[in-house]
């Protein structure tokens, strides 16, 4: 299926050229899960002394190897131990009870023997189909192949392997200069739909050779994965399965981070914040029949949480998207569903901006609208809204998609 | 665009044959609000004494006629005035800014004018594009002739005029026998799109030839809408004019309801509830490209509250709707959308069928399950989807269709 799909247009010239980590190598392999002909299965090996952070789906149903993945990440991490990072497309190995934990736990010792670390920190996911068995057998039997050719150099490869219905492989990286020196971030990303925040969205494996304790490099992670991946939406949908994992492996020789309220751990986020923001960013514009990407910016709510509600409310309807979609500048449905989204809202203070264009304000289309014009600006690729509420300080921004007949139809057939 | 639209392969087979009420008088007119070539406004007149109650949209974004219309009836109605309802289709007169308001009240007056009822008993509702204002001029001028042409047997002809893009006109009946003598219950509903919960779902309009004190009617009026027209959902969107109103005119003669939980009030609310949920699941049969009437149908959870999550979230979810689309029995979408409710569930209790087959339970696909079973289950045109969570009482039914190619082609274009 996933070869099949023609290239979102909203995808990038190309992969970008992402640095060598020190301590992280990658290796991909073609162990025929569920596709023939590609690859579907990469490891990631990290070296002794590394920290690991996560965050994962909020689903009541989450799969197997996220409940194991969350397990041995609230563990005290074995200090001076290596890691490694499994990870397989084409199946999720989500809902196959009993089954599902007895796959991970099969695979991570696998893992653990053929590279050399602690089964307690070896990480898996699975991305994939719902419900069927994980063929253990065809990934363990690719484990020594997958070892023997580790290389600091695979990370496109790795990027490759871990894609479903993704129709480009998603990188990102930035250098960060530290007092200490520089330091490089790396990392990769999948997911085209069953996107939605509450939930890490989809896998990312993201690298980096600054050294970070892990409580920081944790409540890094888990601070701006509010602004960034759970600031995304293709469809509203959660996944069981959605990951994303962060490992600093020290081998830049810079000094530790502790405290990411230090200068050296602002620096840090804010690249870090970049790489999450533009791997985001990149999901949302594989977005499963997408043909535009849509910022949401919301200003001037009661509080932060109703600026969120209300950009999420508009970037998950489907009558806006489907406006998008039609390049008509519908600004009524995104008075409708600033109105659903719960938020304190007065229609008199509202005002709507397409780009630079103002459409409404005062409860009301603008006097110097003209239809026209918006309906030039919805021809665009990369659209902008702008929703100022009038009430307060509160902002947040969302990143969405268009919703597109494709989008049923890859959907309406995903399976067969 | 209305007329356009190849009629719901959902549709009943016709028009239901609806009782007369005595003290209900329809006309219905083309006054040209939008549309060319059909009936746009329709008017209702309800005998001194009637009884009115209603339930709107929860939108922060509510439109003018629906801010009378609760303004109106938070007020003691006039007792032993009339009352009248006067509905346009083409344009919603919502977001016009003060326009808005004073166009209601321009139309109320006319209205109250022309039939002899207090302004403050004239209910109003419009219904179409969001944002452009309302040519009340056109709708003035033609309730000279909708006054002179009100009919006890208009009400099919009410029921055509306040269409959109709907593909049927919905009507419902039954007949309850009080202790008194029989009464009867008729009502018209419209809606096809932008129909989710919170809110009170659409244009519904029903009527009675009961006697029921107005606190009574509200009451039995506003716990019927949760399971009924808030148990149903077509794209998770939600109206800014979104209006139901009971009316109840006593004209049959028999004694007055007080009392819901009186033997009355229950005979009365039963066959209330016969026809709301009738027309409900009319107005998802008539769905935007519909072309599966489908069930969520969710027991054993933890409380009343987290059912009704667990059914609105698999019946919102895009990837659940379109799998019913492509008819793929593809229950790991549905594991999904529990997960992502908010409810408490416990993966290894939850079972899931379709119809009557067991596709899941403990945590996986059942040892029975035939998938080609469910394959040819799922190519019905009526569906039910069982979801039992295994942790309590709470049950909860709701009611959705599948989403096509079709609704993103219908929404693209709508104001094209």
């Amino acid at each position: 299926m996933a070869s099949k799909l023609p290239v979102s247009p909203l995808a990038p010239a190309s992969f970008p050229r992402l640095p060598e980590i020190g301590g992280v190598e990658f290796s991909a392999i073609a162990a025929g899960v569920r596709y023939q002909g590609r690859t579907d299965v990469m490891l990631v090996r990290l070296a002794p002394g590394t920290s690991v952070a996560g965050v994962f789906t909020r689903s009541a149903t989450r799969a197997a190897p996220v409940l194991d993945c969350e397990a041995k990440l609230a563990l005290a991490a074995t200090p001076g131990a290596g890691a490694a990072i499994l990870v397989n497309s084409g199946n999720a190995n989500a809902f196959t009870g009993a089954n599902g934990a007895s796959a991970v736990a099969e695979i991570c010792a696998a893992v653990a023997s053929a590279v050399d670390v602690p089964e307690s920190r070896v990480y898996t996911a699975s991305t994939g189909v719902i419900g069927e068995r994980l063929p253990v057998d065809r990934i363990t039997a690719a484990i020594g192949a997958l070892a023997a050719t580790l290389s600091p150099t695979g990370i496109e490869q790795a990027a490759l392997a871990i894609m479903t219905t993704d129709t480009f492989a998603k990188g990102s990286q930035v250098q960060v200069d530290l007092p200490g020196g520089p330091v490089r971030i790396a990392g990769i990303a999948k997911g085209s739909g069953m996107i939605a925040p509450d939930m890490a969205t989809m896998l990312v494996y993201i690298f980096t050779d600054a050294d970070i304790a892990q409580p920081c490099l944790q409540q890094m992670l888990s601070q701006l994965t509010e602004t960034t991946f759970n600031a995304i939406t293709v469809d509203g949908d959660t996944s069981t399965s959605d990951s994303l994992i962060l490992a600093a492996t020290g081998a830049a020789g810079v000094p530790q981070i502790h405290d990411a309220a230090s200068a050296e751990g602002k620096a840090f986020q804010a690249g870090l914040e970049q790489v999450m923001t533009d791997l985001a960013q990149q999901v949302v514009r594989d977005g499963e029949g997408a043909t535009k990407f849509v910022e949401i910016a919301v200003t001037g709510a009661q509080s932060a949480a109703d600026a969120k509600a209300v950009a999420m409310s508009v970037a998950n309807s489907p009558l806006v998207k489907t406006a998008f979609a039609g390049e008509d500048p519908n600004w009524g449905r995104i008075v409708a569903a600033v109105g659903k989204s719960g938020a304190v809202a007065d229609r008199d203070r509202l005002s709507i901006r397409f780009g630079d264009i103002l459409v409404a304000e005062k409860g009301w289309v603008s006097p110097d609208y003209v239809e026209d014009d918006a309906a030039a600006y919805m021809k665009g690729q990369d659209l902008r809204v702008g929703i100022d509420l009038g009430l307060g300080e509160g902002a947040f921004t969302a990143w969405t998609c268009d919703l597109t007949a494709q989008y049923i139809a890859i959907n309406a057939d995903y399976r067969s």
